[in-house]
This record gives C-alpha cells, structure tokens and sequence, in this order.
C-alpha cells in the first residue's frame, strides 16, 4: 500500500494482536443497537412521537402512501437477509448463528454508507418461503442486502426477489465482490499496460463471486472469461451443469476451451480465485507476462502472494494483511446509498459499473502501483464516491 | 396530580401548543436510527467486528446454539409487529401507514425498558401467514410485541403465536392496557375504601382491551365483571356472540344480567370505557356510592371527566391533560424488560397481576387521592420496578 493514503495513520494500532478472549468480548450481548432520534423527555415530547401525534403521521400516510418514503425509516432502511447457509467459509451453519456476520454487515453498514440497516436472519432454506417472507415484510424497509446465501439458490432467490420487490435488492456475495474485483483489474490492467478488451481472465470457482465476476467482467467489455468449477473448464459441451452454468458456458469461454486449470491457464492473463481451491504453480507458469493475480479466498488465498508474485506483475488477495485488498465494503454501502438516494427500484448492471469505476478512480496516477490498486476499506472518500457514481448511473 | 411527584418539573415546556408542523418535521426521515455499539476505525476494529473475527463467533454458536443468546442482539431485541388493522383509533389503515405508530413504540422500549427493538410491518392480514412469518424470523428476535391488530383476529393470533415461539409474546392493546386498569383499580379501589372482592366492573367494548381487562380482573379477584358490546350486555343466552365473547360470557357475569348499558351500570361500583361509545349520564346515576369510572377511549373519552366526576369518586381517563392517565407505557416496557431479564419464555397472568401491582405500590399511601391513583408515564421508577416484579414472579 502507498504509503501516502491517509489510512496508514488511522491503522497505526492495527498491530496490536486480537485474541480470542478479545473477539467474544466484542460480541457480547451484540454489536447493535436502536435508538430514537428525537428526545423523550417530556409529555410533549410523546405526545409528539406517540399518541396523539403519531396519529396525524399515519393518517397522512395512508391517504398518500408516497408519505411512507418521507415520513417514516423504512425507505432508507437495508434490511440484511440471510439464511446461514453459505456464511464466511463456515458453510451452512444455520439462521442464528450466521447473526453476528449480518450484526457486523448493519454496522458497516451505518458506519461506511450512513445508512440505517437491520438483520432478519431466516429458520427456512426455501427460495419460496424466503421471498414470500420478505413480500410480506414489503412495508418495514428500503432495500434488501442478501448475505451468504449457497449457491446455486442465491441466483434463482436473487432474480425472482427483484421482480417480487419494488426496491433494491443485492446479493452482495455476488456483485459486491464483483464490483471491486473490476475496480482493481481495472487499475490492473493500467499497471500492466494492457487493454481490456484484450485480455482473458481465469475465474476459478463458478458459486455466487465466480458467477458474478464473469459477469460484470463481461459487461464491462473484457476480452474473455473462463469459469473453473471443480470439474474444470465450463464450456458448452458439458452435460453435468446446473442451468446458471449452462447460462454462463454460452456466455464465456469464445473458444471452447476444454480442460482443467492448467488448460485455462495457459496463454491467460489474469487469474481469479474465489473458491477454496488452491492452484497449482506450475500452472500459473503457463500464463501471459504481465500475469495479474487475485487469490481471494479467505483466510487463505488459492496461492499465497510471495509465490503468486513469481508469477504476476499484480497481487491481490482478501486479507488486509497484505497490498490490494478486494473487500467487498468498498462496494456495498455506497452502492445501497447510491440507489436509495436516487430512489432506484433496482441496481441495474451500468450501476454496478459505474461503482467499480468510482473505485477505481480514487487511486490516483501518481499512485498506482502494482501495490497499490484499490483504495483501503478505510479510506472515507470511498463510499460517497460509489453512491454519487451509482446515484447518477441510475438516472442515467 | 399530586404535586409531589417529580415529573411536573420535566413537563415544565408542556404547555406550548404542539402544532402540526412540528409533528411532521419531527417524523421526517423516520424516528429510529441504528447504531454500532463497538467502534469501526480501524483494520483492527474491522477484524474484530466483521472479518476474519467474527467468524469465531459464528462458529461458536453453531457449536453451542446457547451462545447466540449471549453473543447476538437478538435475545433482548423486541419485535414491534403490527398489520396495520386496529391502529390507534384510526382502523384498518394498513402495514405502511402503522410504521410511525410501532417506530414509536420502539422508541417508548428504548426510553423506557432500555431494550432495542425493531418494527415488522406486515403486508398480510392473514393470521396463519402471521404466525409463519415470525417463526421462520425466530432467530432474529426475543420477543414479540403484537400492535394494533384487529379483535377478534388479535385473541387467535397472539394465543396461536405463545404456541408457535419459545419467547415472550404480548399484545400490548390487550395486555398493556389491562396491566394498567388493574393498577389503577388497585388504587382507586384504595381511595374509596372497597374491598376488590365486593365490587362489580363494567367494561364497555369487548375488543383486544375489553376482554384483557375483564380476564385480568377476573383473575385478580374482581366480584364480578360485565362486558358489553354494541348489543349490550354479554351473557351466556346470546347466540350472536363470536368464540372469544362466548368464552367471557361463561367467565363473567355471575348473575346472568341482560339488558344495555342501564341495566349493566344499575348497582355497579366500576365502570371501564374502552370504546368509543358514549356513556349516558343517566345511566351512570345508576351506580353505586363511591363510584369508579375510567373513560379510556383516545382522544374522546367515553364521559368527559368534569361530567363523569359528578357521578363517581374517582375518575380516570386514557389523556394526559387530566388526572390519572392510563397509559400502556406504564406496563409494555417493564414487563418486557422483566421477561426478558429473566430468560422467561411466556408472559404470563401471574406477571401482569405482578407488574399491575408494582405499578399501584409506586403511589404512595399518602400520595394516594382520587386525582392521584398510578404514576405519570414519566416517572423514571416505574419500568425498573415493573422489571423487577415481572421477573420475580415469573421465577415463581
């Protein structure tokens, strides 16, 4: 990282080690809480924000529903909606004890995208049951942030929830990290001196990131894409693929590459990993000068950085404790803010663009480096940046 | 009032007019806010609160699903779940125009009870979607606060949701309000020298207020109570009555009384007005000497209390510009606070006689007059107290 970004200064503490004891001590009783934003001192004051106030409120509203969006939390409110079964790297451990990862994302949240965010964490894995749910919860928020949902539910549940529901919906598993692997292969690329449309891309792993990433990459004019699953290439001729597979075998993979990750590799130009799958040295040898790399499985990358660097001109992993790190909170809260500012009913793919661009830019010229692709989590021009971009995009 | 009490000091501004404008700036953007309760500024911070920390947490719980009652917000987080169906006096006006109402009411358990809490409004009327809707969102909350949810629907749904979740649940226009009456009762009971066993109530409506206050009476150990409804007096000869009315015409009435409100109030010591049917005069000089009557109807009561006190000794309506104001903020926010303190999985009538009784020992045996029988809703006493009665009795 440049040592010019003022993050530095605020992670100055960063080297003190967590413990364990410290973690749980952090969560006890939960990291969130509610409060009124108007003061309950006095008789006047409740009978301004309850009886008989309220009343002259909720009338209001239902002789002109649009008074709904103004007058109470609901239109900026995201509500954080899982079903624990693709939490972290835990796999499916259930409802209740994914909570503390979706207390944590209502935290980020508030803290990165000022916005208001509760977790509804669901006891059912029925893509029916779920959206049926929050049909019925319709009224109570402003926009739903799905969380570590398995694929290849999370697709179905995503597509059908944005037809049922008339605001922004996002599986941030998906284009969270889809959006910030563009911003940094964008500058990537730029470090290497090679054009978009010119390159082909790696992407091992076809869950909800993989899928995601071929996609925006494929929007976003890259010359090709490959999808690994743990069979190996996706490419038109399988006949063991589930239907979101089969959509992105036509859609990727120009030459009907066939083969495994060294077949893929070879004559590639960037790899990305988003599955636990490690990868073979020998077979990064096979891919293009100017290699670009992100290892982004969590806590443990595909390949560690020392050794990808042999490979790649461009490193980048999950881990804060190395350059480049793909965090999905450069993504998701301001691309929330962004569509709830603009009043969206949808975050459309020019959207999730325009945010991988905003990212992008706030690494300057004079500042990129092949360690130095993407801003910090931490960096507070980011999340303003995504919304402004993402709220012009929408109106566009 | 008497002006002994400390709350006169804090109601000091109460007398400037609240105008219109001012309750809708104060509800613009919503009353609610979520907050972090740990801090987000470092890599550090963010380790520990997201990832890679917070994944032992998760882990932790899916191991020991006991930990997500002590390491997720949820065990003392309040559900505030409302239709839309009965809200306030304004009726069936729907999930969305409800949110204000029940934004309020979670601002009333932070202020009060010290419990976060979250409003689900529902965009079904249907009870079985109700009830499925909050369990598949079980692990999401601890409690459930039913609100403004129409009779008879309202006695169904809160007896069918005891059944289907393993945590407190209440419907505070039945229960609250009941809580409170009995309180009062108590105290106006006191006031006028009646034994509580010796005196007969009539309760005119026989909606979600109606029929707690008669069961909570009832099983306080009232003489006997009357219910009335728009046809007059309940009894067990009546074959218009639903389920719930037919249930209270064998658990009320002793004497097989029939007629309207004449015959009800003939020789009555108490009368309990929670409709928004008038109250003839003549009929109420049928009462006993030293007689009760709370005209609870909001913001027209029942008898206006100058007129009602030239018939009764003691008299108490539901608004806050008269003496002794019966308002369920009293009792929601302690007895919440007290079920959830003691990890009780039903609120049950030995807990609501206890909070009503926490509620009436808080006016002193000198403080107590007729104009003086429960604790302004400000009183800072009156939650801890209700919490400490609660969950003592529910240990019982």
């Amino acid at each position: 990282m440049s040592i010019e970004t003022p993050i530095q200064a605020v992670s100055g503490l960063d080297s003190t080690p967590i413990t364990t004891e410290e973690i749980f001590a952090s969560h006890e009783g939960g990291k969130l809480s509610v409060a009124c934003s108007m003061p309950l001192d006095s008789k006047r004051d409740l009978s301004i924000a309850y009886t008989p106030g309220v009343a002259q409120v909720s009338r209001a509203i239902a002789e002109n529903p649009d008074m709904h969006a103004t007058h109470t939390w609901a239109s900026r409110l995201v509500a954080v909606v899982s079903d624990g079964t693709a939490v972290l790297g835990l796999g499916n451990i259930g409802a209740a004890a994914s909570l503390p990862v979706m207390e944590g994302k209502s935290a980020l949240f508030k803290n990165f995208g000022g916005l208001d965010s509760i977790p509804l964490v669901l006891d059912t894995t029925d893509v029916d049951e779920i959206i049926e749910t929050l049909v019925r919860l319709r009224p109570s928020f402003g926009a739903v942030n799905l969380e570590d949902i398995s694929a290849p539910r999370c697709f179905e549940l995503e597509e059908r929830l944005i037809e049922a529901l008339d605001c922004p919906v996002m599986h941030d598993d998906q284009h969270g990290t889809a959006v910030v692997v563009l911003a940094a292969l964008t500058n990537a690329a730029k470090v290497v001196g090679k054009d978009f449309a010119g390159m082909r891309a790696v992407v091992s792993g076809a869950g909800a990131a993989g899928i995601a990433v071929a996609e925006i990459l494929i929007n976003a004019g890259l010359g090709d894409v490959l999808l690994l699953d743990s069979r190996g290439i996706i490419h038109r001729n399988r006949d063991d693929l589930n239907s979101i597979k089969a959509k992105y075998a036509a859609k990727t993979n120009k030459d009907d590459l066939m083969g495994g990750t060294r077949e893929a590799l070879e004559g590639a130009d960037v790899f990305i990993g988003v599955s636990s799958a490690k990868v073979d040295v020998d077979h990064l040898a096979g891919m293009n000068e100017g290699a670009i790399i992100f290892a982004l499985s969590n806590p443990d990358p595909e390949v560690m950085p020392d050794t990808a660097r042999e490979y790649a001109a461009v490193v980048a992993t999950g881990r804060s404790d190395f350059p480049n790190q793909i965090n999905n909170v450069l993504a998701f809260p301001g691309i929330f803010r962004g569509a709830l500012d603009a009043g969206a009913r949808r975050i459309t793919p020019e959207m999730k663009i325009a945010a991988a661009t905003a990212i992008a830019s706030l690494v300057g010229e004079d500042e990129l480096d092949s360690e130095y692709i993407v801003p910090s989590p931490l960096d507070p021009r980011v999340a303003g940046a995504v919304a402004s971009a993402v709220a012009k995009a929408s109106q566009a």
